[in-house]
C-alpha cells in the first residue's frame, strides 16, 4: 500500500455523509405516491432504517430531521433511540409549505399573520436544535409566485430578509443558519430565493453564521454547479450540499445516478479546495425521493456513489494537474482529472470497508441481512410515514 | 363594420373551447394540495361548472372527462345532466397512473399482467364514449424509466405499440385516438413517449384515425411549438390540443399566462393552416391546474386568453404578410404579424359576446353572479374532488 | 389628455436608450457573415448612423463604443464629429477576447504576461473614457473553459479579482465599471462570469462604483429574468442592460421580438423601482447582431420596442396592484397588470413623437428617408465595419 | 483470456469510425478563431491528419469530406492519395450555407432561383459520390428562421420536401441519404428540420434510402439522445451519428469530454440493437471543432472515448440486465448497467491495440512521433484550412 492510498483511504474513512429522514418514508409525484412495504411509520422507525444504512457503510453517522414530520414530544428520546442504534440526529430542516396558510408563501406572505406564524415555527426549529444539539438549521422556502403581478417581488425580498434576520439573532453560538435556494417548484413564475446569488446575498447581510446549501436538483438547465461549488468554497459560505440527481428538474433520483460525471467534479473542487475534512463545516446530505424502488437499499447505494465519486477526487494528481494547466495543454490538464475519473475505485472502497470491520459488499450485505423482510412483517397497521404524514 | 371584421367576429363565434372536468378539482404540486371552497364532489358538480364557464364565455360547450376519476354507473344520465346545463360530454381521457400497479409503467409494464390491466382500462374507456357519445380517446401514459437500464427501451416500444393496436381495432367509425407526449415527469430518466416524433410514428402505424395532441406544457426548453403545429397539420396528424401555459416543465398554469406571444403564434399557424374551423377536426382543449387561484375564475380567464389569441391571429393580414415573405423582407414580414399581435382586441370580443347575447366582461360578470358565494355554502360535506379523488 | 397620461408621456420623453456601434456593422454567426450594402467602415459613419436612429426616434441620443474595434487616434474629433450629428459617445465596451493571446483567457490566463496585456488594455480604455468623457466602462469577459480540469476555476477567480481591483482603483470619481455575467459562449464548459450572483460579488468587493449589467440574451433556459432586476435594483446594484432578444442561447436578436411580455415584465420592475429616470443611473443600451436584416431600421424597430414595453409599464395601475397584491388576490393582480400589457400603446406613441416635432411612424419615415439608398451608393470601397473589423 | 473478452476485442477491432476532414481545419466561435500552428492548407494535407490518426487507433479508415470545402479537380487522386496512406473517403458533406445567396436559407429559400442553386450543389454532391465511390451523402441544413413571420413554416417544408425528393431520386443504387436535424444555429426562432421527428418524416416520405442522422450536439436541454438512438434502430431509420460534446449549445467538443455517461449509455443501445456491426448500416462519424486544443490529439482522444464507451457497453451482461428487468427490480437493472460502466477498460485496450499491433497508448505515441512538429515546421505559407476556408 502507497502512501498516496494510506492518504485516498485516510479521507474516505473520515467522510461524513448524513441521511434525511424524509428519504425514509413514501413519496411521489404529484400524479402519485406509490406504496412500498415496510415503510417507517415514527420518527423512530425512520432512525432505524438510517441506523442500518450507516452500519453496514460506515459513513453515514447522522440522520436530518424535518419539523413538523419528525416532530415528537421528547427529543431526548429520539436522540437516545439514535445512540442506541449507533447514529445521532443532524440537521433541522424547517417546513413552511404544507399548511392551507402558506399558499401564497410563508416568510414572504402578504399577510403578516401568516408571516409572523411562519417566522415562530423558524424559531420552534431553533428551540429543537437546543434540545438535539443540531448544529445546522436548513432553510428551504417554497415561497414564489405563479403568476406574473401575483406579489411585489421587491417587497417578497424585503419580508424575507426581516425574517431571516429574526431567526438568524436566535441562532446559538454554534448553531448556524443553511440557505437552500432553488430555481422553480412548487411556484412556477418566480421563486423568492431561485438561485445562489440571492442565497448568498442574504448571508452576507446576514452574517458568518449564514451559509449557503447546493442541492444539486435545483438548477436550471446548463448551470455549472462546480463552479458555485468552487465560488462559494472561495467566499467561504458554502455550507452544505443536499446531494441527489437529475435528468431535468428537482428529480430527487438517487446521486450519482444521473451523471456520474458531474458528482465526480463537484467533488473535485471540494478535494481542491480542501474541504472535505469535517472540521471544514460542510455538511454532505443526501435529499433524495424514492418513488419506485426500495428505500433503504436506494440510500445505501446513493452512499456508495457519493463514496466512489469522492474517491476518485481524491486521486486526482494535484501536482500533474496544477503543472498542465499552468503551462496551458488543455488536453493534458483534461487527462489528468480523466484518469482518476476513470479509474475503477470499487477494489479500493471494498478493501477499506473491510479495514473498518465492514462487508466489502454493502448492497449484496444488505440483501442478506433479511432486515427488509423484518420491517415488512413488522411494520403493519398504523399509517406509513410520507410527505406531509 | 368591415367584411374582415365580420369575417373575424364568425370565425370567432364558431371557435370552441372544451375545458376539462379536473380542472374544476382540487390540485396541487408533489408538496401540498391546497384546498379551496366550493370544490365539486362529484362528477355532476364538476359539469355545474363548466356549465357555468360556458353560460359566461359562449364558445365552451364541452367537458372533457377523465376515467376512473369521472366514472360514474349512468353515462346517460351524465350526459343528460350535461345537456339540461347548455353543454355536452367531450373526449374521455384514460388514466393508467394512479394504481399501485402501475409503478413501473401501465402498457409498457415488463409484467404482462399489468399490461393486461391498462389495455383493458382503455379498451373500457372506448365502451364508455359509446355511451357518452364522444368522438375522442385521449391517450396520456405516464410510462417511463427513472434509471438508465431500469428497462428495455426498445421492447417498451414493442409493448406500446401492441396495446395501441389493440385499442385502435376497437374504436368505433367515428371515434379517434388522440396520442399525447411529454418530455418527463413522473418519469425522469425516460418516457415512452417523449415528443411529438415518436407520437406520430406510432399514429402512422396505427392509421388516420390516431392523431397526435399537443399539450403546450410538454417540451424541452427552447422547442418551437408552432413549428410542431404547422408540421402534424400540414402532415394532417393533429388531433389536439391540450392548452396551458408553463415557465419551466409541465406548470399546467393558465394558457396565455406565461408567454401570450408563444399562444398567438401557434393559433396564426392554426389560422394559417385554416384548422380553426370545427371541421378541420383539431380539439382546442385546456388541461390546467388551478393550484392558488380560484377555479372557475380561472378557466374563464384562460377561455378569454385562448380567444384574444385567436382574435389577433384572425386580424393577420395574410396578403400582406404573403408578399412580404415572398419578397425576403423579413423586417416587413416580422412586422405584418407583430402589427396584428400589438393590437388590442378586446373591444372587438366585448362587441362579439354581445351580439351573442352574452356579457361583454365574462369576469366581472362572474364575480358578481354570486356562483362562488352559492357553491361555497352548498358544497359542503362530501369530498371534494380532486386528482385521484 | 389626463394627467396620467401627461405623467407617462414626460417619462417616454425622458427615457434614453443607447445604441451600439457594433450592431451598425457587419455581423454574423460562426457559420457565416453575410455581407450588406452600405455598411459603415469607420467608426465615423457608425456614429452617422446612429444619429439616423436618434433623428427618427428622439431617445436614443447617445453611442457605445467597442475599443479596438472603435478605436481612433483623435477621440475629440469624433466626439465633435456626434455632437455634429446630433449625438454623443456613451459607454467604452473593452475587447480581451479577439486576439491570439487571449486563447485560453485574458484576465483571468494561467499566463502572468497575457493577463498585464488584458489588463493594460482596460486601462487604456480608462484612458479613453477620460478623453470621451464616458461614465461607464463597461466588461465582458469571454474568460472560461472548454474542458473540465483545463485551469483551476478558484485561481481563475482569484486573478479576476486582481485584475478588477487595478482598473477599479484607476476610474476617476465621475466613473463606474459595468461587470457582465454571461452563462456559456465562447466559453462551453465554464465561464468566469457566468451569472448574476458571480458579478454581484465581484462588485460588493469592489465598492460602489462597481455594478452589475444585464445582458438579456446571457441566462440559462427558465431563468428568471425580472427578479434579477428586482433584487439587483433594490440591492443598488443594477448599472446597466444590454437588451437584446433570444429564443434559444445569446441570440441577439432585436429585443421585443421574441418574448415582447418578458421584456414588459422587466420594465416593469424598472418602474415600479422608479428606475427609469436617468438620475437613477441604470444605462438602457442595445447590444444586438442583425445579421439577415438591415440593420438600421432593425435598430430603429428595437428602440420601439422598448418604448413601447416602457409605455406599457407605465400605464399600470400601481394603486391597483398593490390594493390587489395585499388582499392575495391572484387573478385580480394578474389581470391588473395584463390590461397594462394588452394595451395598445402606439397611438400614444405616435401621438408622443408629434409633440416631440418628430414623424409619428419612423420606420417609415426611414424607408422614405433615403439614407438606406444613399450610404449604399456612397458606401463603396474600403472594408465594412464588423466584429473584429 | 476468456470467450467474452474475446467477444468483447472482437468487436471493437471491428468498429469503424469516421473522422471529418474539417476537424483538422481552423474552425471558432463567431467571436474569434484561433489559429493553430500546422493547420493542413489543401484537402490532401488534412487527408494526411487523418491517416495518422488511423495510424496511431487503428478504427479510423475513413475521412468524411465536406463540399466544397474540400473540392479537389480530381477526386481520383484524393482518393489515391487516402489510399496511399492507409485511409478511405467517406461521406460526402454538403454545404449550402455559406454563400450570401443562402442568407434566407438554401433548399428552402423563397426565391426559387436560390433553391435551384442549392438543390443542384446537392446534385453535384451525389456527382462526386460517384467519383469517390462515397456510400453517404450527408445533408445539413442551416435554413430557418431568426424573426417570427419571416417566412411561411409549412410552404418551407413543401419547399424542403421537393428538393430533397429530386435529390433522392438521383442517388444511385448503393448510395444513401443521410439527413440531418438540429435544434437551433445559425437560425433562432425556427430551423426547418429541428428535430428527429422531421427528419424522420421526411425519410419515410422519401423512402428506404434516407435515414436519420444523430449530431449529439444538436438537442433541447434534457432530451434523451439514447431514446431516440434505439427508436431509430428499432424502425430501421438511423443512418448515422455526428459524435462531439455539448455542455450548453452544439458546443463541438470532443466527444465523451462532456457526459461521459450518456455516451455510454448511447454506445449501450447500438450495442442492444446489434447495430455495432459495420453490416448494420450506422455511420459512426465525429463531427467536432478544436478551437482552443490542438486539433490530431484531440481527434485521436475523441476516437479512444468512443472506444472507451464502446467497450463498456459490450461489457454489459446482457443477460443479468434482462433478468432483473424482467422481474422489475430497479435497482439491480441499474446496478447491471452501472457496473459495466465503471469498470476501467484502459487496460482491456491496450491490450486490444497491442494484439493489432499497435501502441498500446496511442496519446502518447503521438507526442512522441514528432508529427506536430513536423507538420508545424512543414506547413508554412498558403492558408491554413477552415471553416469557410
Amino acid at each position: 500500500m502507497t502512501d498516496s492510498t494510506d492518504r485516498v483511504k485516510a479521507a474516505l474513512r473520515a467522510q461524513r455523509i448524513e441521511t434525511p429522514s424524509w428519504a425514509y418514508g413514501n413519496s411521489g409525484t404529484r400524479f402519485k405516491v406509490f406504496t412500498q412495504l415496510g415503510v417507517p411509520r415514527t420518527p423512530f422507525e425512520k432512525i432505524d432504517d438510517a441506523a442500518q444504512v450507516h452500519a453496514l457503510t460506515g459513513v453515514a453517522p447522522t440522520v436530518a430531521l424535518h419539523i413538523p414530520w419528525d416532530a415528537v414530544d421528547d427529543y431526548r428520546a429520539l436522540a437516545d433511540h439514535a445512540a442506541e442504534r449507533g447514529v445521532a440526529l443532524g440537521a433541522i430542516n424547517s417546513n413552511v409549505f404544507q399548511d392551507d396558510d402558506y399558499k401564497l408563501g410563508s416568510v414572504t406572505n402578504p399577510d403578516p399573520r401568516v408571516r409572523r406564524k411562519a417566522t415562530d415555527h423558524l424559531l420552534d426549529c431553533v428551540a429543537i436544535m437546543d434540545k438535539t444539539g443540531s448544529r445546522d438549521l436548513k432553510l428551504w422556502f417554497s415561497d414564489g409566485l405563479n403568476y406574473p403581478g401575483q406579489d411585489n417581488l421587491a417587497r417578497r425580498q424585503d419580508r424575507l430578509s426581516e425574517a431571516l434576520r429574526e431567526v438568524y439573532d436566535r441562532l446559538g453560538d454554534d448553531q448556524r443558519m443553511l440557505i437552500e435556494y432553488k430555481l422553480f417548484e412548487p411556484a412556477f413564475y418566480a421563486t423568492d430565493i431561485p438561485d445562489w446569488g440571492t442565497a448568498f446575498a442574504h448571508c452576507l447581510e446576514l452574517g458568518p453564521k449564514a451559509q449557503v446549501v447546493i442541492d444539486t436538483g435545483h438548477h436550471a438547465p446548463g448551470t455549472n454547479i462546480e463552479f458555485i461549488v468552487s465560488f462559494l468554497a472561495r467566499a467561504k459560505r458554502l455550507g452544505a450540499f443536499d446531494f441527489n440527481s437529475r435528468f431535468y428538474a428537482d428529480d430527487d433520483l438517487m446521486v450519482g445516478s444521473a451523471d456520474p460525471f458531474q458528482l465526480f467534479r463537484i467533488m473535485h473542487e471540494i478535494v481542491r479546495a480542501d474541504a472535505l475534512r469535517p472540521e471544514a463545516g460542510i455538511a454532505f446530505m443526501l435529499d433524495q425521493c424514492h418513488n419506485i424502488e426500495p428505500k433503504i437499499p436506494a440510500i445505501i447505494r446513493s452512499v456508495l456513489n457519493v463514496q466512489e465519486a469522492t474517491a476518485k477526487a481524491l486521486l486526482v494528481d494535484a501536482d500533474a494537474l496544477a503543472a498542465a494547466q499552468d503551462s496551458g495543454d488543455v488536453l493534458e490538464s483534461n487527462a489528468v482529472l480523466m484518469d482518476a475519473y476513470n479509474t475503477d475505485v470499487r477494489p479500493l472502497l471494498a478493501e477499506l470497508r473491510q479495514d473498518m470491520g465492514l462487508d466489502p459488499e454493502p448492497m449484496a450485505a444488505y440483501r442478506r441481512s433479511g432486515y427488509a423482510e423484518r420491517i415488512a412483517a413488522d411494520r403493519v397497521g398504523g399509517e406509513a410515514a410520507g410527505w406531509g404524514a
